[in-house]
């Protein structure tokens, strides 16, 4: 047996998430069926780094699976792709110890959401960035995003409806940049809870457009209240965009 | 009586191109409903600078049409944008004179041909890119482009079922840029005849592969001859970028 890695790109538009669901679509299921058409009708299971969203893009994804396959890991992205769909992609393949598991042995974790900040829509934009069209203030939101980094009980930064040991988590970093009229946040930490980077996003947006202090933020996440934070903000504009191991 | 120029851009996957037809969704159907909503229902007719193909996108297209209505150039753009789809913006929209008309004062037009050369894919390019796996040469390609420049007679350059009075054209500049992976073939002339800028991407390709030498480019276009030339490249990489007035 052998223990593989793949590196995945794709676009989530299309995809109930990354995780297999009885009621629709899913990256992992499409990425299994090519991993079993391309291994010779193997039955194997893909782990993937994380859940994702509906909707949710992964510029860099990651997913590791055991095979008996002798098929050469500098051959599995073409013949991976060969028989994907074109809003996933394959770019890497390599053997692994047994003991590698995607999720598992992820150390962190790197989210960007991009935020189109103009009062014009942008057609080649609209499917990967959420539009705001009133002007955000970025040196509040930077100030805002600072209080943010460290380790924190985010309880107040997760929709209901998931289990976790512990809401408490760290985030290395927390990055604001405006290119043109996109705004990126780029946000590590070692994990994040169920809608936490949408949460942090749709509060940063509050910081933004001046309904929330920068200063608050600390005492909105020692609330850890739900309604304190800003608004989960759309899927679309979300996307992982590098998993450390 | 007004006449009034709109300034458009629109990502082309879903549409038969610019020009109303009877069989396929246009952008000039979608955006003439849209004019005839905000105008309250009076029908016009919107003439575009020029004809796409389908699939053709479109970061800067210009359109003009004639109104009674009252309603103000800076509140045009919003009101459009309110019936129009996500793949379909209207940028901005100005009074012009009587005497302008979007496709016959055009002066000049350019063009971008976008080609990912990776034999990776691109989830997040693919609808706006043309891939070629097989690494290809740009000083080769610079080399061709240059030969291109200046008043020639085109018709080698051109798919067949077209009508014009001369395929005489003056492309005033042909430059290639590099990006990452992303090669930009950018094009300006005072007009293309059908498939032109296609046709001469195509036969960039074939110099960029080693197919074509650069110096058989001058023999190519003296042909008049399709054959001699390369190959049509898919409508998704084509992209118009500016129209000049």
């Amino acid at each position: 047996m052998r223990n593989i890695k793949l590196s995945l790109r794709f676009a989530g538009t299309r995809y109930h998430g990354w995780q297999i669901q009885p009621n629709g679509i899913t990256v992992q299921e499409i990425i299994g069926d090519a991993i079993s058409f391309v291994t010779g009708g193997e039955k194997c299971t893909v782990t993937g780094c994380g859940r994702t969203d509906a909707g949710v893009h992964a510029s860099e994804y990651a997913a590791s699976f055991k095979t008996s396959s002798a098929i050469p890991c500098e051959k599995l992205p073409a013949a991976l792709n060969s028989k994907l769909p074109d809003d996933i992609v394959c770019t890497a393949a390599e053997d692994v110890s047994m003991e590698f598991d995607a999720a598992r042995s992820a150390k962190k974790k790197r989210y960007t959401y991009r935020i189109l900040n103009s009062h014009i829509p942008d057609p080649f934009l609209f499917p990967y960035t959420h539009q705001i069209k009133s002007p955000l203030d970025l040196k509040k939101m930077k100030e805002a995003a600072a209080y943010f980094t460290g380790t924190h009980d985010f309880l107040g930064f997760a929709a209901s409806g998931f289990t976790v040991k512990t809401t408490v988590r760290t985030i290395y970093s927390l990055d604001i940049q405006k290119n043109k009229d996109i705004i990126s946040i780029d946000v590590t930490g070692d994990g994040f809870l169920y809608n936490m980077v949408r949460i942090i996003a749709g509060t940063l947006v509050g910081v933004g457009c001046g309904k929330i202090n920068p200063d608050e933020i600390p005492d909105i996440i020692n609330s850890r209240c739900r309604e304190r934070a800003g608004v989960t903000l759309p899927a679309k504009g979300l996307c992982l965009s590098e998993v450390l191991y």
